[in-house]
């Protein structure tokens, strides 16, 4: 990886510099609306809209909890290149090699890096792209899908033992092995997230999700009675490049609150444990169906998320509601986002401290109008097998956890997986 | 409904003055191109990419069976208002109504169908908008879900009997009872599919088709190596409205050639055998999993897919190829799509009696261009609960069929469900 003194610092215009290296090789994804989810997302219990009698008026409730008036803009980079946003990172921390370097001298060296996930295919992609040769080192249990999808562009797959031990050593040997030993010589590495190139990569995210919510304003025929700017970004964490570089990107536009979203499941919610105890978490050993954030937050990335005046908290979802979330999203707005993509929406549909955050500075600014939220649908990378089994066994799971689950739940959800709660108004 | 004789002609003229009338209502829905999609529909065998390990070149075999060379454009209606294209036909009815009779009088008098699929919801919709009522027959049986989905807009669902008898039984009570048994009171009926209306109204979708298919050639950077048309445009039949308005729409333009597509279970393909015995099959009793697709084709709308000057042709395909194109535009676009909705690309990917046609057309062309596609996606609605349903068996499923499904396969396609042939290329 490019030696970090060597980085632009992390600042919007270093982002916006990213973004020119990188937009002619990665899709700009839409922004899409909803009404449909608008709608859901405005009622005080959006889980009654995943039973099978959704409330059949605008889902207001006879003045139960209060809701908050949201109007959501969702970046859809499950439609990016490799099927999620890490080809933003892979081709901008290549593309800053090639300045440092020179193609010829990457040409000559490679790139290399250990991952089973997006990192390696976006990776391998944007070295295919560049003519540069790819070594990706993968834990030899990975399933077949993976493999194949990251051989479809790597020059060469290699593999390794899983634990992360295994997986350094590996790469450190090849590192030597094709550099022969020698300083400057052999495949550089570039880590999947903690990296200020990666975060900056990522960042062009939030300035594509600016740009278009703008035109968005443009296009509406009777005007818009929000704010010229969005008012809140939510963007899924797990190493934390996603998230940091979103909010590096807004860190000088304090009238747009970036937040991030979790999984809580086995301590997955590692960064927002970490806030509130003042202090990064570095390790966490977590099985969540979100696996694209079971990592803890990177220690440069860290030093972003931590900062209150570029990220203003982070709240995390259970399991029930990332499937709740990902429901809704497949069923109601016909896009496949994987279960990791699914978290910001899930914190804004379900967790119940970010809804009241809301309602209560809706109520103090008064004006009745609905906020723009920006939402990241971070990637889509999942199978039809994949989903069967994640929702497959529903119905027995909620026969059997019905009673235990409606007592873990709180009073406003309310909800047993996929039955309404006698409570819920029509 | 429109008395037939006040209707306009099925011509091309029609479908743009029914555009005009419903475009403000409905959505222009995208007009999607996908990399990874043409490479697979181009390779000889579009199944392989279905493995665990999908060919990791190009795809293309050591020189076996010779493959088409396709470009396609995915019309999205699974975006459009009520998730399928039935929006257009409806709200093309309605505001031929309007036009006939006036508004008050029609906001007094309602509308009135049976159906418990998406005619139902799209009927109701639009009724809505146009600030008149509408009375929905539904059979008692439907799901929870479909219920409460067209109460969402429906003045009223009534519940009948499940045989079409008792349905339109039902809806004739209900007919007299609001109209006093007066001629021109009481509601009025507005069928699914078989009325010109309906067939100009979801002919618009061939409109936009071809114009999105104009912009997208003024936005390729590097040119357009095709013709300034498309070449083909394949869409779902069922009761025949879909299809015969596409084929409206583009007959005056004979270098565009219109298929349709039908799954073949259980006898669903009425159209590909009423074509071939020169006569319309009046019943149809199938389960495919291509459930919008079970109906016979209409009176009204054979006579447009029987003439071969505005159909060529209708091909079929099994319940498993169905499924393959489904997981392809799931695990590889991204987009949610219903059963019924793929079976133009299960057409495009599987038929080999299609493909064979592209491939020596593309012989005598001799030009080496790719043909441009445009292959219809006709809705998305659909469960995370069905689709688990459809995949989640696969494993059992396909292990113990696996000897005789071979068996059944065509040699050049070869594959077992989700396991690839020995025989397919790398």
């Amino acid at each position: 990886m490019a030696d970090p003194s060597t980085c632009l610092p992390l600042t919007p215009d270093s982002v916006a510099k990213a973004h020119a290296a990188i937009k002619s090789h990665v899709h700009r994804t839409p922004l899409i609306t909803s009404k449909t989810l608008n709608e859901i997302a405005s009622s005080p219990n959006p889980a009654a809209y995943l039973s099978d009698t959704p409330p059949s008026t605008n889902g207001h409730s006879n003045g139960a909890s209060p809701a908050p008036r949201l109007s959501l803009h969702f970046k859809a980079e499950n439609l990016q290149r490799i099927g999620a946003f890490k080809a933003r990172g892979a081709f901008h921390a290549l593309s800053h090699l090639i300045t440092l370097h020179g193609l010829p001298a990457i040409q000559k060296r490679g790139v290399i890096t250990h991952s089973s996930g997006n990192h390696a295919q976006a990776l391998a992609l944007a070295a295919k792209e560049f003519g540069v040769p790819s070594y990706i080192v993968m834990p030899g249990i990975s399933t077949a899908s993976k493999i194949s999808g990251t051989q479809r562009h790597a020059t060469e797959v290699i593999f390794s033992g899983s634990t992360s031990s295994e997986r350094e050593e590996k790469v450190a040997a090849i590192m030597r092995e094709k550099g022969g030993g020698r300083d400057g010589e052999g495949p550089i590495l570039v880590p999947p997230y903690d990296h200020p190139d990666i975060i900056l990569g990522q960042g062009t995210t939030g300035k594509e999700i600016e740009e278009q919510y703008e035109e968005w304003i443009r296009n509406q025929p009777e005007g818009h009675s929000g704010k010229a700017s969005l008012d809140v970004v939510v963007a899924p964490i797990g190493g934390g490049g996603l998230l940091g570089g979103i909010a590096t990107w807004f860190s000088d536009k304090p009238e747009t609150r970036v937040f991030g979203a979790e999984p809580e499941f086995e301590g997955a919610n590692d960064a927002e444990r970490g806030l509130a105890q003042g202090k990064r978490i570095e390790s966490v050993k977590t099985l969540t169906i979100a696996d694209g954030l079971r990592t803890p937050v990177g220690v440069t990335n860290w030093t972003v998320v931590s900062n209150k005046d570029k990220v203003e908290a982070v709240f995390s979802v259970t399991e029930q509601q990332i499937k709740m979330a990902m429901r809704l999203v497949f069923e109601r707005m016909k896009y496949v986002v994987e279960p990791s993509g699914c978290v910001p929406l899930a914190v804004v549909l379900f967790n119940e401290k970010w809804r009241k955050w809301v309602v209560e500075e809706q109520r103090k600014e008064g004006t009745g109008r609905a906020w723009d939220i920006g939402v990241v649908f971070s990637g889509g990378n999942t199978t039809m097998k994949a989903i069967a089994k994640l929702f497959g066994e529903d119905d027995a799971e909620e026969a059997a956890s019905k009673t235990a689950e409606s007592e873990r739940a709180t009073g406003e959800i309310g909800v047993n997986g996929e039955k309404v709660a006698e409570n819920v108004a029509g």
